[in-house]
């Protein structure tokens, strides 16, 4: 089922609307100015189209109105100027490109940065990333991975509350911006990977429910109920974000995508969405000879994520290994509260060092389940690793990070474990240089209910760690400029010579210096008492 | 996690109690008579073992006692003498079996026969089956299904309100009668396939939630919270489960489990429980050097289920295959109600002839959505099929079977169908001889509330389909009564002919008559006008 939804330009070159609503009775556009609202036809699917593309074009705005009662955004709206409760806007997606021939680095060679548009600059914008291209072909890394930029309340957000999947926050510089940065990156040689939030919407200005069963009740998720990807109607649901992850590598030349927390992508039907959303990418790869990645977090250490459809698996290019930061992060730090009391051990870095997962059939105690399948027949680069990443500084109580833990002479160790290891490395913006302001979470929502329920939800997170203190507010400002980046490191001893040091390695790793242990058995030996482990 | 559970036979010939309850501060066993109860010592996974089994023996009679609060019957009970409320007794499992060198007709060759123990006879018991033997070996098959005989509330009951798993129900005989009925019926070469229920639990005498959590709110099932095959200390439920199909293989010589509802059993982790179900009775048939067979019930059409692990796949043996039966139902009786509605043409009865699924990854109008997987690698005896079976015929508002609604003509035709086809043909008993009494639901619960609540969803559950009338009270005794069969068939004519026509027809396959269709292409001609199916 492959059905395009939103404004889409047609053959006469006006903009058209598809919208799926099975249950409405009647579905109108309203065009911004226009007195009377324009038709819409329902196919047998329950895709409302509009024929009257009469004087739509792009910057056109629009809301449609369901049974004559409910006026609202299109939830494929391509652009949202004015925030997630207002009109949608009509999209060109003409650009001038200038990446004809860009080809990424294989996975294999792979070095991803981790950056949130907001705080990496100071403006916090796409644009101002382009600012910093320089910084980062300095040091090195071939890809930069975006946090979530779908359109979401307010204009602070670490992008996982979006509603508008198919639009470039606005506060960020929208949709042309975004082909700006990605065609600029390009043409500096770093690929651009965008992290897409498919299990679940955010709580203010999702009105999907208006428009049909978006969700549905077999599963409960921490969001509450699942996006129905396998009950009654879920192929439009599912062909909803297909779509979506189309359009950023086509329209976008996104080179990749992180599928944020697959766990929660709730589907027992016979083709899970993941698989066929990778069968779906293989498709656009021949039609536009390029690869994409498509790289899952996931909590369940399953290679079935990553394996082959020949062996049941959903294809995917890699996944996240928290087991490797985990094994690093408790052993640096000697933090074994909450999900690190699973950690601690030597043992634990060699086995993670080896193969990825720790968690490979065996016990968790803090789960109180087995965890994990045997990662054995999976190549090194499909695993990512990393020493600090949003989720591991961010969610921490105060969103401290690591050199705000750690000495100096640690940090460097365990940079060195990461970019020395067989798997693709990912750095979390600032951690170069030792970046000591803390990465908070922070939210900016209208509704006053929601800022509470925030707050207090927020506070609770923390019950199984012993962290002291108060919990930063999410919703105030100052949260989110605690949060930016601090540019002036060249200025500090400590910091410029950490930030030359992940120069040097992440030149060696480029050079091959560490391939050795991709390609033949890594032998380790474990040394509790003395808190050693021998590499070779 | 491998782990015995219930009343064991210790090294002292003494019997020894082992439950699982992680989150109890205290347990003890009560043996019915003693004035103390007897102390119990927890592991680190919170198993519960008493160390004294001294004079406890087969007979003897326990509860638990949790925190000195809650008496309550064994989870994992071979017997309960007094019903689901009362005492658990003690289990020898000896038994003089003469059938060690009993094996099974492979799977390609089986007929098989459902039976329900309740309404198969007069009596209504295990033993009075085994007066019926002649009549089955007479008709040719040779394998019987029997209905769940887990220990349920009453002594009225399909079998899937059954809340003690490793019991077999009080009022059919229990234990030694099953291994009488098993053994009789292997002397007479007939093998012997359970139903089995591990999606839910009955409402009635479950106590489940009170010694650990067995369910998961992780899911919601037509029956409330899922049980819990993945989630925190999914390990210990998983356990009991399969702990339960090994007995009933081991202890019982059953020779296969029917999987009842495989879809609504919810597992999202790495080793799907059918997976390890299947894995685990690998390891027994190298033990006991017997064949099992495992056959899913699922609306899925989906192939993981039967497929080999090596494509991902689960390894069961054979699945149900619904699609045939509605493709030759709808076209018999031109019901178009309810799920029919996807059926009702020569060209389904045709692609299900061929391939046993018609939803091979097609869009199904009554569901909303695609569904299935195509089965084109799978081998033909993969897929159970019949014309009537306890669901099709008892799910009817008022239990009507097929010779109350077709001529006598029909039914041929459609036995003909079902016996000729490539698949592994199942008839539901009575069937044979054009049984016209009906199979009706009924239930025997003692909570009135609960009766109330079954009598008054009996009655929405027909909502899609425009069957006038009554709906049978399932709680009345009448109910049960009129669906047992009536044994006077030879007297009648046409249903002594029709007898003798199954006969025929399972001679004639068990020579091989129909064996092309499984060994070569099948070719079909459809001609929807004249109503007609050429199969060549």
């Amino acid at each position: 089922m492959t059905k395009p939804v939103g404004a889409l330009k047609g053959a006469d070159n006006n903009y058209h609307f598809t919208l799926w609503s099975p249950h409405a009775d009647n579905v109108q556009v309203i065009i911004k100015g226009e007195e009377a609202a324009r038709t819409m036809e329902r196919d047998a699917y329950g895709y409302w189209h509009s024929n009257d593309g009469n004087g739509v074009t792009a910057g056109s705005k629009y809301k449609f109105l369901l049974n004559g009662e409910h006026k609202l955004p299109d939830p494929a709206s391509m652009s949202q100027p004015d925030g997630v409760h207002e009109w949608s806007e009509v999209v060109d997606h003409d650009f001038d490109w200038t990446d004809e021939n860009w080809q990424p680095a294989p996975l294999s060679d792979l070095i991803i940065y981790e950056l949130h548009v907001g705080t990496f600059t100071e403006k916090g914008t796409f644009e101002a990333i382009i600012d910093r291209i320089d910084h980062l072909q300095a040091l090195g890394i071939n890809a930069i991975e975006i946090m979530p930029i779908a359109q979401f309340p307010g204009s602070r957000n670490w992008g996982y509350d979006g509603v508008y999947p198919f639009a470039a926050q606005n506060s960020y510089g929208g949709v042309s911006k975004l082909k700006m940065l990605v065609d600029k990156f390009h043409q500096a040689g770093i690929a651009v990977i965008l992290d897409v939030v498919y299990n679940h919407m955010g709580p203010e200005g999702n009105y999907l429910s208006l428009f049909g069963p978006y969700f549905t009740e077999k599963y409960n998720t921490p969001w509450g109920a699942a996006l129905n990807f396998d009950d009654s109607y879920s192929d439009h649901i599912r062909n909803f974000f297909l779509q979506n992850a189309l359009m950023w590598l086509k329209e976008f030349h996104i080179d990749g995508l992180r599928l944020d927390a697959v766990h929660a992508i709730m589907d027992n039907g016979p083709v899970h969405l993941l698989k066929e959303l990778s069968l779906k990418v293989d498709g656009l790869e021949k039609e536009t000879g390029k690869p994409y990645i498509l790289i899952a977090e996931s909590d369940m250490n399953d290679v079935k994520v990553i394996s082959d459809y020949s062996k049941g698996g959903y294809g995917l290019e890699a996944q996240w290994t928290d087991d490797f930061h985990h094994a690093v992060h408790t052993l640096i730090t000697g933090e074994l509260d909450g999900y690190y009391s699973d950690y601690g051990q030597i043992a634990h870095l060699a086995k993670s060092f080896k193969q990825g997962f720790i968690y490979d059939g065996i016990y968790s105690n803090f789960r109180n389940k087995l965890v994990g399948t045997d990662p054995s027949n999976n190549a090194s680069h499909q695993f990512v690793v990393c020493i600090q990443n949003h989720d591991q500084v961010g969610n921490r109580m105060t969103g401290d990070r690591l050199p705000s833990i750690v000495s100096y002479e640690k940090l460097k160790l365990a940079a060195g474990t990461m970019l020395i290891s067989p798997f693709v490395p990912m750095l979390f913006m600032g951690e170069e240089y030792g970046e000591d302001q803390p990465f908070q979470y922070f939210v900016h929502h209208g509704d006053p209910a929601l800022v509470k329920a925030v707050q207090e939800g927020r506070s609770k997170e923390f019950d199984s760690f012993k962290w002291q203190g108060e919990v930063p507010d999410p919703q105030s400002e100052n949260t989110f400029r605690n949060s930016k980046l601090n540019w002036d490191f060249k200025s500090q001893q400590e910091k410029d010579t950490l930030f030359k040091f992940y120069k040097y390695l992440i030149h060696l790793r480029k050079e091959g210096a560490f391939d050795l242990f991709k390609s033949q058995e890594i032998i380790t030996e474990v040394m509790e008492d003395k808190k050693l482990l021998k590499i070779a």
